[in-house]
């Protein structure tokens, strides 16, 4: 778990650069919230970045899976950083690979066997309708997402 | 410059994780190559990856620029993971983003000032029909593409 001052440092290095913003901020699921983290700008500060994954894997520390899953675009190079601190693989599902048209076969990046488990990277718990479009295209391919792990909830 | 062992064991790796393939491959280009590499596989094997980005950032040691930039999907996990070893921020163009009719505004990601120069972080030099479609989107954007680094030549 993250404690206080931890969340404090987290906060205070977000908005530094501008990727944590105050205010009303209408979310994908129709929910107000009154802050919104910008996920974009992380690559272009890779210690910020990196402080991050330290966090997210903290919070991994105690789940049991297979591989990492992040869902495209804003979710890759969080779930490719902790991936990397961690050393554990992860999978990605691409943007086309949301929609049913789109070949499955094609959806994902990444090998896995049928059957493993996943813990899907993801921003903020509001973003609770983003998932719900992913979880059923991750478990298509044969997976099981068992976890679910944020930043900020 | 990546000398002879580094290349020698470069290629064992490669070759161990399945992402290198030698035979006969017909290229993007046209090019018939007696090698392919296969950068989707890396996300499977982090240590592999860091090793790959060390490989590059040797490459990038001599260079100047401002940023490092990816193209969707197969350049990301590599140039996230450089930019992690570097500390040198990145972009990245989406795949949507070569297309003309998509808006240009939404077609890369991370934050950058018009007239900076980047670095294309590419796979395999003979990937030149790529980089043809890539650079224009880029230079769209005001960015000046100065240079490109390939892991393999």
């Amino acid at each position: 778990m993250i404690n206080e001052a931890q969340k404090r440092q987290l906060a205070l290095n977000l908005h530094s650069i501008g990727a944590l913003k105050f205010g009303e901020f209408t979310l994908k699921s129709g929910i107000v919230s009154p802050m919104y983290l910008d996920l974009r700008l992380f690559i272009s500060y890779p210690k910020v970045l990196k402080s991050v994954a330290k966090l997210y894997a903290q919070q991994l520390a105690n789940l049991q899976y297979d591989r990492l899953a992040g869902v495209a675009y804003a979710a890759l190079p969080i779930a490719g950083a902790i991936s990397l601190e961690l050393d554990q693989p992860w999978i990605f599902m691409r943007k086309e690979g949301l929609k049913k048209e789109y070949g499955l076969q094609k959806a994902r990046e990444g090998s896995y066997k049928k059957g493993e488990t996943v813990v899907m990277i993801e921003d903020l718990v509001t973003r609770a309708t983003s998932r719900l479009e992913a979880i059923p295209a991750i478990e298509d391919h044969g997976l099981v997402v068992k976890d679910a792990v944020v930043l900020l909830d």
